[in-house]
């Protein structure tokens, strides 16, 4: 199968379209800014690096917004130091990317994909070529890229749909995810996908279910306390997630949920498949996982109105964990594959060439 | 063990002591407000038996709450024909019964008490004595005997909490649950509770959370896609529930969420006990319940405040089933019972007994 970029670009809804995700016009970066999504359809304008960084901190964008406002940001470095001397200009992108690396601390996703950006400058002012121009042409490239390896994934997803299915999905999985469901929809299956609201920050509910929605597909919200009744009641046939990091061995890690998701799929027999962009040679197995706990002030709202008493306490891990024998395949760009072989696929080589 | 109805309110907090639910001055019913509980705490007063109707069809109160609304509503007509013939009260004591009744026309709970407060309107209005004071006594007597009845089922509920538990539960337990904590605590006993949120109406976060807090008890609000998490990280021992219905073949009926978290105990091991004030013969086994669907548009705000576009298509089943061999023990006046021995304990003649 050969995908093109413009036309992956034109089957997705309009928060996961090239152009809403950022933009650069002339030196400004333009960001999508997703925490007033569905709500309202607005960017963030980012005239410096130091505004990139604070929207990127600020989770103005997130999935694969971060690295695409970073790069774009080192591109609109350059060009405010077009003029300068050389080594000047190299000193300031090295900066930069500095700074943008900083904003996401422990994504080595967003740290290698900004290094490769810095490269592709530096070797412009090697080469006595305008670095602002190189960025953006590896920038776009690359992202072009990402679109082409998420809908091979999705091509592999979408086998799975057979016509007629519910689906069951958690938070937000993205564009690959979606485009499954594209493509399953293109072969003409007909299907629906119920998508819990995903708490405390509504992702499900604020993200998903209005972007499938879109796209012309049935999307069913509900609460995070349905899942199990609804897979009880035998309107669930599939499950995909999307995965923040999935470990060589086999472990998922993702939203807060998904693993209570998992065992209620497991109880029922329904397969449980996540989509992962690259399962990670960095974190070797379950042992190796930190998880994220958040401000439990963020628990006792929703969208900004109290839930409850905020003298009380509070908990929020942020993810969850799933543990391989509750997988049964992991989506990545050679295939549904066992999450006990992972390790044949991916390792150091694979992520230096990510 | 011997209990005092008034020692037994002494250990309840604000929104179960008697006095909060609903009080009887006068000829005037005080509704305690649960809907905008813990933010204010306000009582609804009705003056007439309609005024009453609408209380409970409003939700003003619930669980424990609309049959003492019911009666006092009862012999707050009583107090209005007084002066009236003999007939007439009669007439308009079951008039308004009628009109009680069918503010929650499946409750047959509600059904059963506001017909026994009836009988004792009607036997005094027989002997030529008070009508109206006639139903309060019977009222008050029924509410205190439910509270003896109700600590009796904590105290074998707080026999299964061991110094340094952990506690799950779900939605809002009522009395037993909470009276089963204060055993425990009283005992010498440290232990803390997780409570899930429980959407959308957030029982959860705004009546059980407040409540346990206030009793001196650690209480954590959780999200409705936590309880899998933290029970694979060793926290829970053991879950408690309370039940809207459990069928005489074991199966319990309550709030949705109940479900998945029995799953996820089931998968850990953790022992689901259920209160159940009394298996019901006219609930056979699974086929003759009929899970109840709410309005959907419920699903798509929060505490009135939008989470998604009101265009979104959304489900609301309001309870789900947990299967016997989910359930480690059903928390009744006879002690925690085998979910498969119900039948044995609980049939007609007790249920008109109850």
């Amino acid at each position: 199968m050969e995908f093109n970029p413009s036309e992956i670009n034109e089957r997705l809804p309009y928060l996961l379209k090239r152009e809403n995700i950022a933009r650069y016009e002339d030196g400004v970066v333009l960001v999508g800014d997703r925490r007033q999504f569905p709500f309202q359809r607005e960017f963030v304008v980012c005239r410096s690096v130091e505004e990139a960084a604070a929207a990127i901190r600020e989770m103005v964008t997130q999935g694969g917004g971060p690295w695409v406002v970073a790069a774009y940001a080192l591109a609109l470095r350059a060009r405010q130091m077009a003029d300068k001397p050389k080594d000047d200009q190299r000193a300031a992108l090295q900066l930069a990317t500095a700074q943008l690396k900083a904003t996401r601390p422990t994504s080595i996703h967003l740290h290698r994909l900004v290094e490769r950006a810095l490269a592709a400058g530096e070797t412009a002012l090697d080469l006595g070529q305008d670095a602002e121009g190189a960025i953006l042409t590896w920038t776009e490239a690359k992202r072009d890229d990402i679109h082409v390896r998420s809908a091979q994934m999705g091509w592999y997803g979408a086998e799975m749909i057979r016509d007629g299915a519910g689906i069951l999905t958690m938070c937000f999985a993205e564009t690959a995810f979606l485009l499954g469901l594209a493509y399953a929809r293109a072969a003409g299956r007909q299907f629906r996908v119920f998508v819990p609201e995903t708490r405390p920050y509504l992702q499900g509910a604020r993200l998903t279910a209005p972007s499938i929605d879109e796209m012309g597909i049935e999307a069913i919200l509900i609460t995070d306390n349905m899942p199990g009744h609804i897979i009880s009641q035998g309107k669930v046939d599939v499950f995909f997630t999307g995965a923040d990091l999935v470990t060589l061995d086999g472990h998922v890690v993702n939203k807060i949920g998904t693993f209570q998701n998992a065992l209620a799929c497991d109880y029922y027999r329904v397969p449980f498949f996540p989509y992962s962009w690259e399962p990670d040679y960095l974190h070797p197995d379950r042992a190796s996982i930190k998880v994220e706990e958040r401000d439990p002030a963020e628990i006792l709202q929703a969208r900004g109105t109290a839930t409850t008493l905020d003298s009380l306490k509070s908990y929020y891990p942020a993810f969850d964990i799933t543990p391989p024998h509750l997988v049964a395949g992991v989506i990545t760009k050679f295939g549904i594959l066992s999450p006990y072989a992972l390790h044949r696929y991916f390792g150091e080589k694979e992520l230096a060439d990510g």
